[in-house]
């Protein structure tokens, strides 16, 4: 069976587990991930046993010559099509999901009685299968090879944004569609703002460089963190550079099937701390990746989700001084029975 | 004054015509809009005479390096860091924008208090001025200049694919930042398809060329649209061609502030109505352009608005014959007093 028909099948399986009857979704990132038609405009509604999707005129040739096991169509209004039809089914149990949904829309489901479900699709999204572990790997590979491409032309002199650029080239060289994110390069002092806003700043003699970047291939979002110091190495960054590398060698050894999110964190964050910048590590320890650079589950102090094999997570300590640099060092990785396969390698 | 703390007396100046106390803006587009500071995660809150910006720790210290006409902190909980501070104030008239929020959130404010209220944020956004017309210009020159750079590269057995890299390189050359949406390139009867996702399709000799494309520049996308057959063109290319043609400068002459904007898309819609082929112009007639790809207003047979002088808005009427070709025709206008500015040529 097509992964997308499989997936239609799987969301139907929720919907039996948790007795609902229908859903409803209209978020471009889901509505993607379920007919790979990712084209924005489509409202899908899926029931136990069928699957609709509500578009404009102008998509539904497309899709139909794209998507064969979704009965398409093109009426006047989306939101009205998919309320009547459940109307029309006389379905009780109809739902959306609170968090992809916009105010006004979801209101308006609220309106015609649906009620609120929440993670169905992520919980889907979240656990990677089949050819999709294959595109991922491939997107994280591109975007690992092309530190070691990119690194020898970062000269004295050059601009953040020229290393942007050159980050962006070398991976749509092997087949990259894009950036996944706004991708930060930072010299120097900017290496300590975790969200740089990559500039025309030059890269001086002796500075921290530090690039947070990926890539789009076939939809899928890489996310990688490297550090390093251009020139001589002071002993203060070499310090915290080990530190960070010590934090995140802890976190990669946590993670597996079975392990709770905050535990993976704390293996950072504890590292970190014992080694005295506690303060300075100031965000959580990842993020789920796939067809969003950020998406379930969340890696932090607070978050209690279950690591499950397939899901694909980053691990990303990092310590920031400011005013003089920041470290972080990051891989996206695939969670296995037995712990993970480090995919940006 | 800076053009974004104006931004922000704009709005306040918008509080006190509606009778509002406070707004709040969570979404990054307005955030941007407001304060230049461009990165996601950012919540406002404006008063009829102060602002103040919640956000996560780790973009405080580069925030308060930009900003310094909005109060900045870094609350544990930004949104009710955002209620608490109406209530200490005792405002009894906070708003949120319904078209601009997301459920979870939408109904959380509507739970502490707060009212809708529509397109504050995005009739300030629709007008453009001062510094940011110039960037758009630049913007939309970067997006037109390409086109006369990528043709002469487009030969038969090329794909479609190579085209859209290489009009990304071009426009990043000239200072773009990168493609202000999937861009569009159609081959063949791909051109037929008004959203076709561009692919490893390769060109034939004697077929339609349709490239909808447009850049990021410091922020502002620019949007165009150019169609021209590879070969020798058929009769029914060239007719459908200048009919689009004839219908695009008609939609362009009735660009005027004081126009509504439903009367420019009839002027394109007439034209092609009229040569017969009326049910082939299967969308509206353009949509506003600036930080976002689509915005305020919208040009198609049932909008409303009303153009204002330094509104920015596509004009792009399109014939669609299904398995043989697509012609449309795009440029990205400025509306002017007597008439409009083509940006993109």
């Amino acid at each position: 069976m097509n992964i997308h028909a499989k997936r239609i099948k799987d969301l139907q399986h929720l919907l039996k587990q948790n007795r609902l009857d229908a859903i409803v979704v209209g978020r471009a990132l889901e509505t993607g991930f379920l007919t790979g038609f990712h084209l924005d405009g489509l409202l899908m509604l899926v029931t136990r046993t069928e699957a609709w999707a509500f578009m404009p005129k102008m998509l539904l040739a497309d899709f139909n010559s794209k998507v064969d096991f979704v009965s398409a169509s093109a009426p006047d209004n989306l939101i009205m099509a998919a309320a009547s039809k459940v109307s029309e089914l006389r379905l009780k149990k109809a739902v959306f999901e609170p968090e992809t949904e916009n105010y006004l829309r979801g209101n308006f489901w609220k309106l015609r009685g649906f009620s609120e479900f929440k993670g169905l699709t992520s919980s889907l999204r979240a656990v990677k299968e089949g050819e999709e572990i294959d595109v991922l790997r491939r997107s994280c590979r591109i975007a690992a090879r092309a530190f070691g491409l990119v690194k020898p032309r970062i000269k004295t002199g050059c601009t953040e944004r020229s290393v942007y650029r050159a980050l962006e080239d070398v991976m749509q060289g092997m087949g990259a569609k894009g950036p996944s994110f706004d991708l930060i390069v930072g010299f120097g002092p900017n290496s300590a703002l975790p969200h740089h806003e990559t500039s025309e700043r030059r890269l001086k003699n002796n500075e921290a460089v530090l690039m947070d970047y990926g890539c789009v291939y076939r939809n899928y979002c890489s996310d990688i963190t490297r550090t390093y110091f251009h020139g001589r190495p002071t002993d203060e960054f070499k310090k915290v550079h080990a530190i960070v590398a010590a934090a995140q060698k802890a976190g990669l050894a946590r993670v597996r099937a079975g392990v709770k999110t905050r535990d993976v964190d704390a293996a950072c964050r504890d590292t970190i701390s014992d080694a005295g910048y506690g303060q300075y590590f100031i965000h959580g320890t990842g993020h789920g990746v796939g067809l969003e650079i950020h998406e379930t589950p969340t890696l932090n102090t607070k978050s209690d989700e279950v690591l499950k094999a397939g899901m694909a997570v980053t691990v990303e300590p990092g310590i920031y001084l400011h005013g003089k640099f920041g470290v972080r060092i990051e891989d996206s990785v695939l969670v296995t029975k037995s712990g993970c396969e480090i995919l940006t390698r």
